[in-house]
């Protein structure tokens, strides 16, 4: 992140040309998942939260899907969201209610689950409000992209975002192949330490 | 929540008709998990433990039920207790000894799984024990009722029962129909926030 | 655990015998899952230091092996250990990169997860660093062992397994049939506390 905490990517071609490197930013889409705003009976107020807080921190929000509470319908738009952005939010459908078929939308499509995350954001959601724990929200990898389950509310969607927003880009860098086995040293003192020290040692914890 | 925590919920037929609100309590069953207590060869404190409990925070215990460490009778039991009750706790067999089933169980009839819920009652039962991570209770639904796992010990059961009904009468509303997506508004200031401002403005982070 | 913290059995046999009570160490396994250091081009640093751990807090470190990065070999090895320890620790594997399998093995072969310990691994390293929920790590039985997955980098592995180990002998201990349901007893005062009181009271929880 550079200091505003942005998100910065350097462009591979840049860095193969050699010529002035180009700041690539992270893509993100924004879906929202709600019987009501796909009918257009209600605006959407947290998708349009989400797009503001993702821009803030440096994403290109490159799509904006509205999606009825429906299973199928859901997989479908996460599939193709996937496909076009490397970070996909949906906000809405975690709750308890017949309809909330979000999370299990999302594990169908999913490679692996990420439990950690999701407990992050309830976790820090429940210094908000007690009910933030029954929110079923899941986080998950598809291919090198990371989908985001964040309430309906504007206000549980945005807390929930910036819960999980610290640790996506490192999430997306080691989903990218940006991993520290790609260097690996046969000998030498800090040849053991899978990670090594200095900024990035952190990533050395999964 | 009444002022004193107690739970009470207006009853449909007082609404509908516009004669005096009868409170209507909220229905609950306990369930013993324990072989000894099944045969008669201990005394059920924990249940009768959760019973006051339950009672003392506005509940009407309709049905206590003592059973034996077997996932086919838990199943049986737990079927039974979700047509008759609103909540239902188990106490006992969470645990990781050879017959501790009844997460299995509780499982097996559930249609979601509340995972927040089996967090809280594990980080608040922390602070009391650190082996409380070791239970594996699980909270989870079953039509509109919510069938909620705790220890077997005394202590352990009333704790956990404690970390969870604060959340407990919301998800229950939500499971009975009581979301505020009954009431969407087509325009207006306030249609974009799923969930509106006010007193209920906790409910929006599902 | 004895007062300086290391974890001590009384043998059977000793104990059968009515002769010199012989303390039993607690054995355990200790499994790198790393591509390269199971071709030789990359020191086991991490692996050593779970072995120092884990003896400095009474274990008998009965096995180190290095595995590489495939889901049927870890299955393998771990089948194995579980049999000759009763603590089997794996670092490696656990993150989100394309060969991380690790916890994917280990569900393959345990009979329970012990969702809670996972948690508490992870919400204990949040506070080292917040790139610690993306440890997508597992704790399960097999039989009457343990077996933890902790993160490849020495500190995180390290930080992981000070996490869990405060729980891991009581653990152990319910797997091996201690369990207070041996002695129930049919009346008196203490008869309901299905744990009694007293300095195991703790182990009441599950």
């Amino acid at each position: 992140m550079t200091k505003d905490g942005s998100v910065e990517r350097r462009g591979r071609e840049g860095e193969a040309t050699g010529l002035a490197v180009e700041a690539v930013r992270l893509t993100a889409a924004v879906i929202t998942v709600s019987d009501s705003c796909a009918q257009g009976l209600r605006h959407d107020t947290s998708g349009e939260a989400l797009q503001q807080e993702l821009r803030a921190r440096g994403f290109d929000v490159v799509r904006r899907v509205k999606v009825a509470d429906e299973m199928r319908e859901i997989e479908d738009v996460l599939r193709h969201a996937a496909r076009e952005a490397r970070l996909v939010v949906t906000t809405g459908g975690t709750g308890i209610a017949a309809r909330d078929v979000t999370p299990e939308a999302t594990l169908a499509v999913c490679d692996r689950v990420l439990e950690g995350v999701a407990e992050l954001m309830r976790s820090e959601g429940r210094r908000e409000t007690p009910m933030a724990v029954l929110s079923r929200g899941v986080c998950g990898t598809r291919g090198t992209s990371v989908i985001l389950n964040v309430p309906g509310s504007p206000a549980g969607a945005l807390s929930s975002l910036r819960a999980a927003l610290p640790v996506l880009p490192h999430a997306l860098d080691l989903l990218g192949g940006k991993t520290e086995h790609e260097t690996p040293s046969g000998s030498g003192t800090n040849a053991g330490n899978q990670q090594g020290p200095g900024p990035r040692a952190e990533s050395g914890r999964q």
